[in-house]
């Protein structure tokens, strides 16, 4: 196994002498950078950082790092956060019907794409339940009318806490979430829309796109904002089309780059590679 | 030089015996069929076609072709065309300031890659004379005021008359035309939007697309319409971009889609390759 | 469900009225053609056909339709095959250990984008049985050693018999077939190779990839042929890979690539889109 | 105008310490680190970096920023290179008789893509002498027979000196430069090779891409080395052919992609983005 490493990630207004304040307390501490980048946003002069290190050798002790740094932090503004790499992340994944994206994920944290743990799957259809138990996850059901939504929600909430939940997937999850929900998993939530976003935002993005005519279709993965798939982008792929392809063409090569564009999101998130930065994403490949 | 060819496009009402018989209406005349490419769209039941047959050796000859054809063309209610390969379209080109499209379409034309001569370019602004006249096509300035636009239009439309121009092609002109001159060329206009549409659709899509933060953009060709960037598209394209494009960067990845897909859809069209059906298009690739 | 339909696939010599001729079979015995593609290849002018018509309301019954086309196809010396929609193939798939193919062909299959039934997968490792059984499919577990392999492969093929299989599937199986096994199955084997080919053929394309410093990896679906990764080319893909990029990295990025590239191929065998011509393969996608 | 800009560039055997010091040197200067991006290469253990910063108030005068850096150079065994972004490097560019990339690259610098002075041509025919000095580049004519060569080359030399030239481009020219000539300009002559190296190494890669039968083809911008077609590649793209492409097809749509390709290489090259190490390159876009 890899040593364990910490991984900060930043952003401040820009000015002279960050890096080298940055790189230099991980020095002093004898601690060895393995990667670094940083990117300065115009307009605005926003500096963005992402920073990893070897915790082996390193002088501060792990549970002292955070508060050693903060000096620093303060000093230049900075939203920050220092993760571990050995902390793996609990993941939630939310779906209803469709299989694709849900069959995908677990494959891949089978083959150990993923740096995270799945203990949990929540649902309002009963259908994927005998697929996550095969898999050996918790599967709840939480059946959503109009009436029941926020009692099911608040539920479903204990339950993400009783869980530990750092990471929610919605895979192709057919519910709008409550306000409410999204605050207390902002920029914690990540959504798979079936578009090229902005483009047929809203429901059936295949249907509409047949109907434009369009000759590439799309597939979005994004935090999830109050506003319908409105939220900052992570990332994004393409497919071409023809005038041959019926809907039910167009669905089927859709799937393949929903699967791609959800898991790409999700492996850059457990690995501490995105910052969200008003409606955009800084994404450390 | 290859044999003259006739190409027949064709869209009617789906029903048994079409292809039979228009393939039999070549054999019968001692035609060589040479591509054949067919497709039937659902909903609706049309019937789309495109047939190509070496013109050596046919049996009527060309000026009779188009009469021969009409009793079968009735009986199927089609909606055709029948064109020679040696019948060469005049294309102008109309441009503002922008360079990379009108260049790229001058270069492709000097390596032969299009069917198509270019006798003249259309501008309202004086800026790219030069590098028209330099590959010798007659250059025509016509500055375009809210004042002036329906009388400069009116002798546009006067010079592509006497120029017998059969396509426009639109290479960054930052103009809109009238629906009077829209409806005068209609599907023989064609536009470079620079977004992948429907999204950002109208004016400064790069800026649209950087404010979203998107991590690919894209290029649309589409014929003109009345309504503005909704004509049915023919080609698109589109290029991965990061959180480190500047919107200069984006404009500059984004010239290469650009001219790849309008040079497409212009080499299509020359080609007789494109059928347009309500708002979308059928492209015989 | 769709009516039942007769897709005819051909090459032969181009001359004039093969089109019609074909076309006018189909329509004297009442037929409707849905999808017809012609392609005559230069050099060699030979003339590559798919047809398709729906077999409701044809005047032939479906067992005397072969023997009826013959004379047809006898004239004009065709290499012809003509199969029905509702006739639906029994397909093979041979693995080792790795999962993400077989896993991926295994989703597909449930989600319906398949024409074919999967009752048996083979494979030199008993890895995999576990995974098969709980999607229904037969397992069985030939070792194969240097001494035992005529013998393995013998069984081998006559299982295939006893479950009558049309097409088998090397979704990742990682020994070398013989010559007689090939030639028993020609053009009926589909084979995935990690590599863009002919870059990169033979053993552990991901670390040649890598060692010599591509920007872009790929994926090959082909018949299999008894030179080894040198039969007719079905479907490749690619995908970016940068120097930040391990070979783990690689391998991940690869097995998306691997997937969608063998799923792409099995789907257009299965739909008999495919011609094989020579040493390529002729696609009516 | 954006402020002058230091870029530095380098590899060294990592160690704990390196970056800390780097931006330690130019925060002490007073120097604002602008973009910096760091990647260390297992197996090896090699660090590398690209750092970038403000020369507006940096305190050591630009004429001894070298001399100042040296010894922390050499503390680290460092292979670097400093380079100002104000000065502004000389571009040769060699062409035979194909003039897509010729043009393309004339048309990018026009357009202010390249961060270079473009004053010479060098062609073994006289065919694009009108072109190159309709863009106001000097022309130089040296016809190359293999008992002229490296007289000629001699000849080139020297006025590739006399020009004071930092990057020689390859334009699709049709001679192989001699080993003396390669190594006196290592890893400074940019090739556009129309193949997905290392597929198709050698001549008429497009017609061995149409005899193999592949399904995509691509172009390959890399750094020339005594090896023909082996060098370190920079950047790759492809673009997806069909049985329907003839030959010509295929060129046609290669010229794209070879643009494409060749102005990225050229571009990253002349930004300072590319550092070569053993037969790879590390490409910090």
């Amino acid at each position: 196994m890899e040593n364990p490493t910490a991984v900060l990630l930043l952003s401040c207004p820009d000015q002279k002498g960050i890096v080298a304040s940055i790189s230099g307390f991980i020095f002093q501490h004898e601690g060895n950078i393995l990667h670094a980048a940083q990117h300065t946003a115009q307009p605005g002069n926003i500096l963005f950082m992402r920073i990893e290190w070897d915790l082996a050798g390193f002088a501060i002790p792990r549970e002292g790092i955070k508060e050693a740094f903060r000096p620093l932090a303060e000093r230049f503004r900075m939203k920050w956060n220092i993760r571990f790499s050995d902390e793996i992340p609990r993941v939630a994944i939310f779906v209803s019907r469709h299989v694709h994206c849900f069959h995908d994920l677990l494959l891949r944290h089978l083959m150990g794409e993923f740096r995270g743990v799945f203990p949990l799957v929540i649902s309002n259809h009963p259908d994927l339940q005998p697929l996550a138990e095969q898999f050996g996850l918790a599967f709840r059901y939480y059946p959503i009318t109009q009436e029941n939504k926020a009692e099911q929600e608040e539920r479903e909430m204990e339950e993400l806490e009783r869980q530990r939940i750092d990471l929610i997937i919605l895979a192709r999850y057919m519910q709008v979430l409550s306000p409410a929900f999204v605050n207390r998993y902002k920029n914690r939530i990540i959504n798979i829309h079936h578009s090229f976003l902005p483009a047929f935002a809203g429901g059936k993005p295949y249907q509409q796109a047949y109907e434009r005519g369009v000759k590439i279709i799309g597939a979005t993965s994004h935090y999830v904002t109050e506003a319908l798939d409105d939220g900052p982008i992570i990332a994004q792929d393409v497919i071409e089309i023809s005038h041959r392809d019926s809907i039910n063409d167009i669905k089927i090569k859709g799937k393949d780059i929903e699967r791609v564009v959800l898991a790409k999101a999700v492996r850059l998130h457990l690995a501490d590679r995105i910052l969200v930065y008003g409606s955009k994403t800084i994404v450390f490949e």
